[in-house]
């Protein structure tokens, strides 16, 4: 045996602090990033109140998520509330504005999952419960599973005592008239094809990605779906890889858009696989894998990402995608694709 | 500039040809694989008549796949009637044979992939179709959805023309047993909990991956899921990136075992994109990704995989999986660990 100098030990405590040092110095204490869906956005269709309500929202949002983690919650509350407060408002297609299927109702999807733990939760077409968002992670919290559907998953939402509300609750005359335009659309005695129509039915789903102060990420989604679906269609917000991952190894991605492209490619997974196996920079890899090979594929839309360095990727194929993020210092809300 | 000679040229003619002989000559004409569930299979719990039985549909369901390959015929083709064989069977928990979900009604979930086209179809929990398999092929070439799901599925069965079938055609003792034990352990009043019972409910599911002629890939996946569920559970078999997944770039995989798991995990498109990111062997890909990650966190099963090389792998954590593969001049059958 050979015995260690107190100095060489001395040297490596040293080495080890100051590196620990470094690492604090150079990480964000959190990042909180968000999306409100992504689609055929163009400045001259908005007006300029209606611009403005959206990025007071998103402001919103992002100030609850925020409040949480500087004041050390979990990148899982930040998520699930930030979300929350989108479910909430009208303005996006979740909870509250979700969009109408064929049949007149509302049927929604969302998930959650934890770097961490790896534990996630979904659910798929609810129509009652009042923040989709909460019944994802009652499913990963309080059930053995991970992806409840339909009537089910209601029920399910019930026995753990969340919220329901009406038809009444989740009825916007803005959907409702996309609803009937849609179906105008849809109808093969029509000629006329509105420009973006079938493009915009398939947008609008919210989420959010958050890097805590413990180092751990979690991302959510959430969504109404599209508009006048039929068959009790599921896109990618319900399926974890799809539309939603979060792995501490990598990074938490949430993604919107044409949700059977974001199936197929299993887009989420991809991202955070690609992150783990290859070395190489996050938002580079997000927008090379939206732009070099979902788009020619033939899929639009967008996603956010996050690593447990507070690195952020917001990329999106679309005209615009509402979008903002967080973190000690730094805020920014945008809308358009030249923000 | 300067002249190629002659000879130069030859060279190379040469060695594409003498390339492609080779490539030729290593290749399988085609090859197929499928499994029938991966559980606690035990020799000590298996009857020497239904031990052949299982082999006989199994070498059954291999012949039918076989004609259509050696034939010229599609991947996709060969997993679709492969996988019908095995559904139309009582013995396996898919079509005919599926468990039976908390209320007595049988959920089938079933999903198909295209290795060429990563185009993709699946079903989720639905009551009426006589094979699942063939609604999900369906969805992929006669809808513009991925994920149907529920009531909706089966009524886009029935609008594609699909056979339907009653709630006594999906009837056997066997399963209606399985509920009531099931039904019995999960009771918080019952203290006796039956060694492997609650496992063995999250197994059965069948799966097939086949490479035709024209070196294309497919993976189809169908089951009754757990049985006793609650709450319109869906596992990870109608899941796209989950139970199946099927990529030319890479490889094609159908899996089985406690799906929750291999949804959290994207086991199928994660070994598909580690296949594609990282040089290596299919076998060993696929065996680390189920004892090395699945296994030490909890998720038991096993899966099938399968290149364009026609290299085949064939693991599981469990005691046994029902399981075989067919390429020309070889073919194999088998259900337990060591065989």
């Amino acid at each position: 045996m050979f015995r260690l100098s107190p100095l060489f030990l001395l040297a490596i405590l040293l080495c080890a602090c100051s590196e620990k040092e470094i690492t604090h110095a150079d990480l964000p204490a959190y990042t909180l990033v968000i999306h409100g869906g992504a689609g055929a956005l163009l400045r001259t269709d908005m007006s300029p109140a209606l611009d403005s309500q959206y990025r007071v929202k998103l402001n919103e949002a992002l100030d609850v998520g925020e409040a949480i983690l500087a004041n050390g919650g979990s990148a899982l509350d930040a998520v699930t509330e930030t979300i929350r407060i989108m479910e909430d408002s009208p303005l996006f297609n979740a909870g509250k504005g979700a969009v109408f299927a064929s049949d007149g109702t509302n049927q929604m999807d969302a998930s959650i999952m934890e770097g961490k733990t790896m534990e996630a939760g979904a659910v798929g077409g609810v129509q009652h419960v009042k923040n989709p968002i909460l019944a994802a992670r009652a499913v990963m919290e309080k059930s053995d599973h991970v992806l409840l559907t339909g009537e089910g998953a209601d029920q399910f939402a019930v026995e753990v005592g969340l919220d329901t509300a009406g038809a009444e609750y989740f009825f916007t005359q803005r959907r409702w008239e996309g609803l009937i335009k849609a179906q105008k659309n849809d109808n093969p005695s029509s000629d006329i094809i509105a420009p973006h129509a079938n493009q915009d039915r398939k947008f609008g789903t919210v989420g959010a990605v958050a890097l805590d102060q413990s180092g751990n990420l979690a991302a959510g989604t959430s969504t109404g779906g599209m508009t006048n679906k039929k068959w009790n269609r599921l896109g990618d917000s319900p399926i974890i890889g799809a539309g939603t991952y979060a792995d501490n190894r990598s990074c938490a991605v949430s993604c919107t858009g044409h949700g059977e492209y974001f199936i197929r490619y299993a887009v989420a997974h991809e991202l955070s696989s690609r992150m783990r196996h290859i070395p190489g920079d996050l938002d580079q890899m997000a927008t090379q894998l939206l732009h070099e090979e979902l788009f020619p594929a033939g899929g639009t839309g967008g996603l956010i990402a996050l690593d447990r360095k507070g690195n952020i990727s917001m990329p999106f194929t679309t005209e615009g995608m509402y979008r903002g993020y967080t973190k000690p210092g730094e805020r920014k809300v945008a809308i358009y694709l030249e923000e």
